[in-house]
């Protein structure tokens, strides 16, 4: 039996158990929200990991990192090293969107080095194999999706992002929409182009029973993929997108009566004012699933810094209730990330989520910060550096500077606020 | 006469103009909210320069870069080098902190090289003559805080930060308070080591007059800093904080009355949700007056990536109509910030700020963005560079990723999704 069986049983799956332990919350919670839909806990029934994580409400902000070789930087050596600075930076899930190499036996490295859920965009391997048979997308038979979905999960990946609300009347809304950017998804754009060559419909779609058969054998998490998320600022927010996420929302109901775990993916890019309603609008459209976003980016003209850019719209998107953020590295719309981009981006990440929950009020949040604090009034750098969300940085950023004093530092050296003031206002 | 005098005479300054030009505003418009007090020009009758800039509504978000000598780190070269890299990167304005070195050359220098307005806080040149007199804080006269502003008001520094709101009555609100982290603010924090030996009320707030009559004299414009301004999130938008945010509005009502241009300093560290609060109860205490806010930080948890924290905060607070933010370096907490720290610590702030515009509608704003997006849509790699918000990093990434082709990045290569959905989306 998969896990929200079990729950439904009442039974408290080793899963549930340790998602309460980590987030200080009951375990009758816990279940009770896995069974509403309100929480997803990725973990594929044919593999054993050490850190399972909970997503969704009311769970701590998680952080996803993506990694995976490309077309022409397909090193399995790198990508592994890519996935153990991501971990020690805190991610607490990898996706593996490899499009190069052996697909094959770097997802099976991944699944077995990393201590985290892995996920996929299984459509992705169609996709390869049926371009290295030197043909053309048009060329994948439907069959070919459907085997990807089962061997990987197989495989044991733990969850799975699918494009299922790339339909034609979406693609048709799309058209009617006229957007700057029309798709920036890959797995949306590759299905786009099977679709409008065969003049057919998204077999994710139209034949969604069997990703939820595939799913429910092997307690895969579906992530239901948004293929026409918005790419540019002027795109946010527009018909195409909230079509999109309306049959999202069908299809997630349908995922919960089939007894499969569900969450949504997100923007993308969006202007700041629009973060609040796109999130709550998915709350609502798609029934409190848990909501994954990618981004979103507040603006269109950062490359190069769009870790910052999407750690403004992370921490906004999650103050309100996104429940899952998926990186964004400084190498975003330039090229495959670095191992310098992936840890980047894992902390830039983890800062958005950290400020969200404090607004989420999660259980020890805000005392991370007032412990902090404290640590800065009592000038005490060796435990300011326990503390911080990543210590190499401001440790060396410290040891740079020379400071006169073990006391102070060399900002306001002899002038420091704190030390004057501890003087008078005691 | 200076400038609010003339735009009360219905006269067009050259200020006036030049910002009406560089915002694609009125003339008329710009007049009439500096004459309401929504707007400040910083520009110091004795000085000329480049780029004066207008700050407050309804003008673009404005940036500051805090640099200067500290005791330890005094050079005059190092400083003029980070005066460069920070107008490079974009900064509308520069304050010189320093406290290190021979304060009156720094400061000439800095007002001589300097193509955008120059602020200081003269109250710090006070404290080190006194220091390097071998005396102490207590020991600073009456007339020394005066002079040290006729001095600098008369050598040209455009915009001073004046802590009249440290009073004996916030203080003992502080100490009611019972903070984590009293006061974080230097200037804050030298007033209340003189007032508590002294057993004397703030120069500042008592003589306030004085402070206007020299304002007045050389038309600079005064930031009333918030010497308590919340340095930990479990500090902010307390009773010590409102009650100086009060007072504040009293003297920036007195200001205005007297002809002298005012603006009012914000936090510093708050939860994400306290920020919108912030900035409507500052316009509304201070009857619209601009906003400078220092960050604010989302977050105490990240030094070394301060600079992520305070764009977050920085962003959320101009999209409510922050006027002007300064510059939140990795170094903060940490140390003196590098001339590459004051580089990110520019185009962070920047990058904040033009997510706020947006929000703000601000002239041309989404323009930038929409043309970005047109450049990646083409995949026109020089275009994309010229738009972006600072080219060399991208230019870098791209360079070191080796793409196979001209046309795609590394990380989708021939799956991109972009070329591949052009061809079926006409």
């Amino acid at each position: 039996m998969i896990q929200l069986e079990l729950a439904k049983q009442n039974k408290t799956t080793p899963q549930i158990a340790q998602v309460a332990k980590d987030e200080s919350l009951a375990v009758e919670l816990i279940r009770k929200n896995l069974i509403q839909g309100k929480i997803v806990i990725p973990n594929n029934k044919k593999r054993k990991f050490v850190r399972p994580c909970g997503i969704g409400h009311p769970l701590r902000t998680k952080v996803n990192a993506n990694i995976g070789t490309s077309v022409g930087k397909a090193s399995i050596k790198e990508e592994l090293k890519k996935l153990e600075v991501a971990i020690r930076a805190g991610t607490d899930t990898v996706m593996d969107l490899s499009t190069g190499g052996d697909l094959k036996k770097i997802r099976k490295a991944m699944l077995k080095e990393s201590c985290v859920a892995v996920g996929t965009v299984p459509l992705y391997e169609a996709a390869v194999d049926v371009t290295r048979r030197k043909k053309s997308i048009k060329d994948i038979r439907e069959e070919d999706f459907f085997e990807v979905l089962e061997k990987q999960a197989e495989e044991g990946v733990d969850f799975f992002t699918i494009h299922s609300g790339v339909t034609l009347e979406t693609i048709s809304r799309l058209k009617n929409q006229g957007r700057i950017l029309d798709i920036v998804s890959r797995g949306g754009a590759i299905l786009v182009e099977w679709m409008l060559t065969n003049k057919r419909e998204n077999p994710f779609y139209e034949s969604f029973e069997r990703v939820l058969k595939i799913a429910h054998k092997f307690d895969v998490t579906l992530s239901l993929g948004d293929g026409l998320r918005p790419g540019a600022l002027a795109d946010g927010t527009d018909r195409a997108q909230i079509q999109e996420l309306i049959i999202l929302g069908e299809l997630a109901k349908k995922a919960r009566e089939a007894g499969v775990q569900v969450m949504i993916e997100g923007p993308g890019h969006l202007p700041l004012d629009q973060i609040e309603m796109n999130v709550k609008l998915q709350k609502s459209l798609c029934d409190e699933a848990p909501f994954y976003v990618l981004g979103p980016l507040v603006t269109d003209i950062a490359p190069g810094y769009d870790h910052i850019t999407s750690a403004i719209g992370g921490a906004i998107a999650a103050s309100f209730g996104a429940d899952f953020l998926c990186y964004v590295t400084p190498s975003e719309h330039l090229g495959l990330p670095s191992k310098e981009d992936v840890e980047i981006g894992v902390i830039s990440s983890r800062i958005a989520a950290h400020a969200a929950d404090i607004v989420k009020k999660i259980p020890h949040s805000l005392e991370w910060d007032a412990n902090m604090s404290r640590a800065r009034k009592q000038r005490d750098w060796k435990k300011q550096f326990g503390l911080a969300i990543e210590p190499n940085r401001p440790k060396k950023v410290r040891m740079n500077s020379n400071p006169d004093t073990e006391d102070v530092c060399t900002m306001c050296s002899k002038y420091c606020s704190i030390k004057i003031i501890e003087k008078y206002l005691k």
